[in-house]
């Protein structure tokens, strides 16, 4: 539980008081009431309202919003204010503005604005954790710290320079290591001196953000920024702790973001939480697997969904209002992947800049006589009636997929063989496969433990790190399967070339040698085309992007390309290893041939489905205490019948019993508990 | 009059004698003659021949050339050269040069490129302008001042950083109020010293031009530099008033050019004039709204077409030739709309530099045995012919539609609802409607009296300024007809909401409560279904972009949405108020709804089409001393019969009678006055 | 003959021994005698390794590497290492560093990164070149030097623009001449101190690298920075040559670059090369184009393939493999086309940085049993078969079309008539249909002696230099044929529009005189109707991007437009003069008709076809000692008939006598020497 407190799924959101007066937060007391309001986040950007100036330090507004909303039965998510500096600070300490990527620098403005490696920076943020800490730990209603906000871009200044070599310094302890690292004979780029390494941005390495002449160096940096915006946070959260050891910390991720290696990050958070903005025409599956990347930060601990609008974003290019029981359903798919608060930007909406458009609890229109706030009140007093029973129960997926951050930036720093390649979507193509089957899926790290599982998918697994490919193997000789694709097994760590023929170390288990890597243009196809039935696997399926040409060396061959200079080789491998099986996807295939890999891949596992659900309609498992929950959440316009099989359940929103067969309405959901097998 | 020597619609333009030599300007002489020409506007770009340094001025060749052309009968339009800085200038005092939206200083080059903010530049266009007017103020080829040329483009540099500070301190007074008004503290932004506040660009809070965080510093920095310009402008006139000051002053404005207030401008010119630049492409009720647009800067007073080429432009991406008969039709249009002088860039084609390809009267075989030049001549003869007859001539239009800069601004600053909105396009609809009825339309200010119009058209009104719903309300009250849109009367003059629900300070007007503003896909769309036949408005119309989903309070629902969840909610209503009616469109629809809706309307005031001319030729009516002329202007490259009704008319180009119908030839015109009803 | 050393053509390619250790080099000695390799390029990008500080060289490694090739019977092409500037040195003396268009520094990275005008570039470039040329001038194993790499890029540095300011002094003399040929009289540029003028980029004259208000110094910035990357060159010959006056020097071009003026460089080349990179769409006609256009580049000597890739390149969208058979197929087509040598970028695959994923000889599994190190090896042994056979073999083409840099640059840089107009594409919609015909045709260059041909073309010569026009009189007046099009003969050197008629000084030769430009949009499209047929034009051919609109003026008209104003006016004249006859092609046309066209001038001329060969199948000849050998080269994915005619061959390849007809397989080659008639 995240904080016994408030032992229920937390419901409330962002809420700016200090931009409205007193007569509107009467206002905002009564509505949170009607709303069934009982965590807002507070104090996010107010850094320039709580300190004008070097030594003076204002919270009275802050000590009356808390106490004000705790009178009122609302509790606090408390934030540290450091998402956005003031305006004076930068005028004062220049060294607070960032560098961009085309080398210039900075002027006040935005947010997320602060350069991650200015002394000015850290001092002053360390010290507004501190000051708040110190006033607010003894506080009833803080249930939990929220440091700054969204933390992301990167900074290219001569402190970050600075900072990079230290850096570079510590992680490779010589010159000689460095340069060899980055393969500097190439280009005449050997270093003498540490002093030489300039950051590698568009004025000197890089071009178009992510094309790079030296991936190395490119790579470090991604890690380097990645790890001082940490370094951040870590100081904040090191101030916190000092004075509240035990109330929780956390600061709110933005799912595949790009930027920061979440990974590392939820190591040092305490429980994870994020901002979900799909727009109405993302995939489910991708808000899906984002909610399974989330809860896979933490080895599977509930998250907390920081942000979500009830109604409509501002800064999509099409901002279409959630369609009405659309916010109640994505509401409960993020509980169902393992969130365990749900809450909203905003509370009220704001008048003026950039966000006014943005979606609120409370529109402009300042009352309760709403479609968007009788919706949120009706979900309000659903997770009153729900109470602590879905808190902290889990995934029980047998099967995984590997997403890996520092993976991604070595593809897509990559010059060649093919920009049409997107790690992200490939990974979303292997989970998709699986979620339309309704199979149980985690999203894990490349670190993690992979024998809790019985089948893992490594897609596109370009870069292999230390120990990995070990244990792949002993995963795999225990009995797992694995499945991997088309350029995998490349590079180390350092994004240097694994001598010896791909996929490198993956070789071994994947018993298959890729003597090349074909890339098609984009209205060209090749077939993968089955030598024999396998399961659910049969004749022929397009594909494309790239295709691997490979030799079986051990491997049985199931499927072999259909055209091409390559015709007849082999296109789908599967190698024996130990009591396991290891495939290889030599090429990205259409939709059709992963359902059917995977449900051949299941069916040998025997996982089945959550539920047989039809199309449209998401079935996901959360276990607590061994007591199954199931959630049923309808994303069509249509109603939907879902078979249940022999099992008779309750629905916990409703209280009434299930059986044979579940109806949900359009866009409804269904929390089913397992009662007894009739 | 713009001015009595020359008391017919003046003929000419631009012409750079500094660029040839004495055997080419006999030619000109000659040319010039036959072609009818009467006018010159001569000393547009010569202010590094004028002035070689500081305290040098020549102004020989400038003498000889208004010396010469006067003798041959040719008056001037005296520009004060001041369009594009000396390169000495530049080098020696560098304040002078931009500093561009990405926050780089600019070197010497192109024109329009001096900073309004250098002291440099103000002080030596202010000497140049008065060294002009001291030296021409007598000479009786003067007809008119142009001061500068085609003001335009924003600095950002830190001459212009002060002077926005200052400005801000003189608009708000106080940093409170700004901070008020901007809303500062959303994101962190409240301000605490005037130096603390910085330019917004694309180092600081803006990016994409029109992209924005704060959209009350981006609204308050297009005013400021709006207004940077026009202090340019009027250091100069006043220079020029000083001394010559019953010679009018104008500058060549740009249509719907962006960046510039000109309502807020052409209360300090004495004609508006400007520059009519149409590709082959561009639909012609376009350059019928924008020649509305001009006129209506000044209340209706006529204006001077200023720029136009003869045949073809060198900077639009395919540059097609006018086809014959073009540059009379177009010509006749801006007469019909109100223009006083036909008049082209250029006279003589240069030889040199980017407009070597922007066509001429005169082209670069260099005589008189041209398509260009032959339909040059023709056209000189005819308004030779026309003499002073159209002069001051003004429109009779009982419907207007309101434009306003400011409002543009806000819309295209905003984040969000939806990146498909287009402020001049919506406006261009309602336009366009108007104009394939042939119903005679006048553009306005937001400030401009409503009571000489019976029907008030103000569409995308989202800024709502001090007293207008207030005039809007005496209007309809009063018997008039109001229509306006969706996403309307949302913000104040600070870009700030106005609370209560929209459309705000509209609302009482409109009898309705937009409660959502839903944002549609490009490929998605609504329907507007009448809830029963009115006047012209009958079964179900496309809308689309955005859809407000509305309450009536009091308004009559006349259609209602056709899909979605908002289906069968309002889509069009009217609300009768005092002796009048409100129209609120909350979608934006198909152009067949717009015509239907408008002939519905003026039916009921009893406005009627100019002529009732097919599709393709358009019928423009001025008024002169209670005498109509009706302008028809043949847009199609087919003859077409326009039938006249009851009355009998003379055509002033041919004098010849006609009644009962009008045959016009394909590119064609005819100019009717009406001699009596038979 | 290149270098008698090796009189053969030359095997090999970019080797970077520096890269690997001692083991992998056994490797490369073992592998590069399988492969028939004789001749490795290195030291390309050495310098921060041979120079880790100003006074420190280190060339020990280069010492043991051509050593070691050396005693393996590989000869080297030993490069400068100056392509790439060391870290150290961009760090202590940052003038070596450049400033890009958008006026920013640039900090070190990438390759080419040396500012031309640079004082410490030029002063370490040459010292290099000295202390290489006198360490290696009596090695036996170097073949040819090879300075720098693929020279390119501007830079916009202050070195540069004071560079730039005395270039212009020197072809100017005074500022008088450069105002008069800049028409600076145009906006105000008048130039009164040669400091005024600053370098034309972004922030000044320029936008989006070709767009420029001033055509006169963008043009002339080109020039200027053509011939200062021209002036390093020379630095480093002139230093090489001082120790080693008898080996060749060279550095490898890239086809149609557009930066640099190849005609000029090549003046100061002993040979030729260039690196030949098309991609799996480029036309193959256009590759056959590129090499026409490298022999002509010193009047049809033999040139060297420097680069290639034997399989994939990393840089392009989709980096497709070469097809079965394609890198031999492609081999021979440079070889037939002129060149002298078949070399690979690389040898071995790096292993890190961005020319990983570079196909090379060895891959990176490391071994032999590679498709492509298979291809070749079989390659390598059929050029140690023929040996020195083709050394030296010319083109005997009577047919030539001309491509001139600055008539490119002219182009680019108009403002106006069109943006779809593209000078290399027009070029090679008749060298694609002389192509297509089996025509031989040459590249030259406006400078070249045209009596060696019998048919000149000069598409789009929109720019015509000094004495140009009178070549072409005396060659037409002789009896040769003239082709030229729209556009032509607009401006002088200077980008001076020649008054008195368009196309000016070829208006004589023509017998026209073009009254009008029309630009069409790309949607739209004019028609060729032939009056009556000729040759083989007939019927009626489309047309677009711009018409001319022409009279004759004592030329034929042989077709007319078939639509629009100028409709019956002509779009294509023959015009005789003297014994010869002048076309003017006054659109873009189909293919179908520049087929046509090219058919019915060869015929008239006698010009036949290499051999009849079917489409698909490209067809070359070159002469040496007046013995022809004949290039067949399929280039489709299916077997191929060709008919030989009376004549009987040998194919140098196999051996074998071909006569009647010669079956090449897919992608197979023939090379043919003809033995008798039979």
């Amino acid at each position: 539980m995240i904080n016994t407190k408030l032992p229920k799924l937390w419901y409330g959101g962002d809420y700016n008081p200090e931009q409205w007066d007193e007569e509107i937060w009467k206002e905002d007391d009564r509505l949170f009431k009607l709303a069934g309001i009982d965590v807002a986040t507070v104090n996010v950007f107010s850094w320039a309202l709580n300190q004008p100036n070097e030594d003076t330090y204002h919270f009275a507004w802050l000590d009356e919003t808390i106490d004000r909303l705790y009178r009122n039965g609302v509790y606090v998510c408390l934030a540290t204010s450091t998402g956005a500096h003031p305006a004076w600070m930068a005028r004062k300490y220049p060294d607070i503005l960032r560098v961009d990527y085309e080398g210039r620098k900075r002027k006040f403005g935005g947010r997320h604005n602060s350069c991650p490696n200015s002394p000015t920076y850290r001092k002053y943020a360390k010290r507004m954790a501190g000051r708040l800490a110190e006033r607010y730990k003894d506080h009833p209603a803080v249930l939990i710290w929220h440091v700054s906000n969204e933390y992301g871009g990167y900074c290219y200044c001569d402190n970050c320079a600075a900072a990079f070599r230290a850096w570079l310094r510590e992680q490779y302890g010589s010159l000689d290591a460095l340069n060899k690292a980055w393969n500097t004979r190439f280009w005449s780029h050997h270093f003498y001196d540490w002093e030489d390494i300039v950051v590698p941005n568009a004025l000197s390495e890089e071009w178009g953000g992510s094309r790079t002449n030296f991936q190395g160096i490119s790579l470090d940096y991604r890690r380097f920024q990645s790890d001082s915006l940490l370094e951040c946070y870590k100081l904040e959260r090191d101030e916190l702790k000092r004075f509240t050891p035990d109330i929780p910390v956390t600061t709110n991720l933005m799912g595949f973001y790009p930027e920061l290696d979440y990974f590392k990050w939820a190591k040092e958070m305490d429980v994870v939480s994020w901002d979900n903005y799909p727009s109405l025409e993302t995939p489910f599956s991708q808000t899906a697997m984002t909610h399974a990347l989330m809860r896979g930060l933490k080895n599977g601990q509930p998250f907390m969904l920081m942000e979500q609008t009830p109604s409509v974003q501002n800064w999509q290019p099409y901002n279409s209002a959630k369609r009405p029981g659309v916010m109640r359903l994505w509401s409960y798919q993020a509980v169902a992947h393992g969130a365990d608060t749900v809450m909203f930007f905003q509370l009220r909406r704001s008048i003026g800049a950039c966000e006014k458009y943005h979606g609120a609890v409370i529109e402009h229109v300042g009352h309760e006589h709403t479609r968007v706030f009788r919706e949120c009140a009706e979900l309000g007093k659903e997770l009153q009636l729900l109470g602590d029973r879905l808190l902290d129960a889990r995934s029980d997926a047998k099967v995984a997929i590997i997403f890996d951050w520092e993976n991604r930036w070595g593809i897509e720093l990559s010059s060649g063989p093919s920009v049409a390649l997107n790690y992200v979507e490939e990974v979303h193509k292997y989970y998709d496969a699986l979620h339309r089957l309704h199979i149980q899926t985690d999203m894990i790290g490349v670190e993690e433990h992979l024998e809790r599982y019985e089948v893992v998918i490594a897609p596109v697994m370009y870069m292999v790190k230390p120990g990995f490919a070990e244990r792949v193997e002993v995963f795999v000789s225990r009995g797992g399967t694995f499945v991997t694709t088309f350029f995998s097994g490349i590079v180390n760590e350092h994004d240097l070339v694994t001598l010896g023929g791909y996929p490198g170390k993956l070789r071994k288990v994947t018993g298959i040698w890729a003597e090349e890597i074909d890339a098609l243009f984009p209205d060209r196809h090749n077939q993968m085309v089955m030598r024999s039935p396998r399961g659910h696997l049969e004749g022929s399926y397009n594909c494309g992007i790239l295709c691997d040409v490979i030799h079986a060396e051990g491997a049985e061959v199931v499927a072999e390309y259909g055209s091409d200079y390559y015709r007849g080789m082999p296109s789908l491998t599967v190698n024996r290893f130990g009591k396991g099986k290891a495939w290889y996807v030599a090429s990205s295939p259409e939709a059709r041939f992963l359902q059917d890999l995977m449900r051949t891949i299941c069916d040998e596992h025997g996982i089945e489905a959550v539920l047989n659900a039809p199309c449209g309609v998401e079935t996901v498992r959360r276990v607590k205490d061994g007591q199954e929950v199931t959630f049923v959440l309808n994303h069509t316009a249509e109603s939907a019948a879902v078979p249940l099989g022999d099992a008779v359940y309750i629905d916990l929103l409703t209280g009434r019993e299930q059986q044979v067969t579940c109806e949900v309405p359009a866009h409804g959901v269904r929390i089913l508990q397992k009662l007894s097998v009739h």
